[in-house]
């Protein structure tokens, strides 16, 4: 098994990214707020944002035939966000496994500072051509 | 050019093919009703359905790398549908084109029949791997 | 605090639902699969024809302004769905909490049998208007 | 019937919008490019960013009861986005009806300038209470 080198491993668990989301009107249900489904729309943004900060670019992975499935998401939901409101998601990792990444997010509104929805998502990175999954500290190493 | 056999033509553009879909509370937005975006959703499952109904599953064309690109669509929104409400889709060409199809979509409310909504829209049918534009007679000569 | 009748409850926590939903083309992403988000839109699914299987109608509750919240998704992924896929949802309560409702939600692909999909969600019930949470138990008993 | 005063007319019809949209992972479908029915979200956003720049923020209007609902859309695909483009959707008005307003966009690939698609969309502008249809010179009289 490949280990991280200690340098990278600290690096990469004290990173923290927020990036700054508006709510779209069609992100809205009839209840007027926000679709429950859509946050995970929005931490998988924080997700991208998360990974180009550490110079690993989502995008450049995917074209090069690596993606990063999601295995579990805990999410807890507090308030709500509504139409025109600017919210912000705040990401970093929890853990680094040796086939999994563990990402917290937590989702903000700007306007009041107020905690919309706490997100523990799970993700493995795997080789879209052979479907293997990778070992996270391969990855880091090859792509940092 | 390929010409299409006249008995499949006709036969194609007098078939009419008709699906039931039930709102979701997340196809609506926080007018309360369908957000306009997501009856092109529905119209989508009518081509879809349409196409099994001539015997020309989308979805093996899919597996064998044959897609259908949307080129245009013209839509009229006349009324509404909201959660729970069940819609009619009902599809039929208008034309076909040496590299185009024309689809008609009409949405009704089901519990009034009430038009809810009008489409045409021009599809192409496309190879996946080399990008293409097929020839439409030849694609149903070799799928019908 | 309202206790629910013994049969009532005994009745709830037996039952069980399933629903069949197809996957659209529009529900995958350029994984080819589809997009963990719309997992959610079909267990909502489910959650909707459950409470319709035990005569409590959403579409009902909701015109009388009743919503039923999401508080906490708990979701692991094992397998995923491709467009064309027949999925099972089968929809059973596994908790009756003062304010909550916790739903259990395995998603199946339907040609296999496989498990694609393991929910815990935990419902609030709410007053839309005075956007208080409903005791679940007076909720039952008004309702069913 | 209420006339508009011509140097607003004149302010409005000259009036252009830029914004820029990053095109997100699950925008895409299976055919690796984003599905058809996104760009609808993307125009939409266009709209928004529009009607503030001309000030008059959809979000108050949406607050104090007043929607823009979707009349009439024509669509024309010219050329995909994927996971990762910019894009840059351009909105301006093109005509200025009793009860309607006729919106022009055009989204454009940031990276060539390429013309992905070109729309035009009726916006009706509804009181969301009564569900009547404003006087667009009246509108644009009580909000610029």
């Amino acid at each position: 098994m490949m280990i991280m080198e200690e340098g990278i491993k600290k690096r990469i668990l004290k990173a923290k990214d927020t990036i700054k989301i508006k709510v779209r009107f069609n992100d809205t249900d009839a209840m007027g707020v926000v679709h429950f489904k859509n946050y995970l729309v929005y931490f998988d943004d924080g997700f991208v944002a998360f990974m180009r900060a550490i110079e690993n670019p989502v995008e450049s992975a995917v074209k090069s035939g690596i993606v990063f499935p999601v295995k579990k998401i805990d999410i807890t939901y507090e308030e709500s966000a509504t139409f025109g409101d600017y919210i912000i998601v705040e990401t970093s990792i929890k853990e680094l496994g040796e086939k999994s990444i563990t990402f917290l997010h937590k989702i903000f509104r700007e306007s009041d500072n107020a905690l919309l929805v706490n997100v523990e998502c799970v993700r493995l990175v795997m080789d879209l051509n052979s479907k293997e999954l990778l070992n996270v500290a391969k990855f880091f190493a090859e792509f940092l």
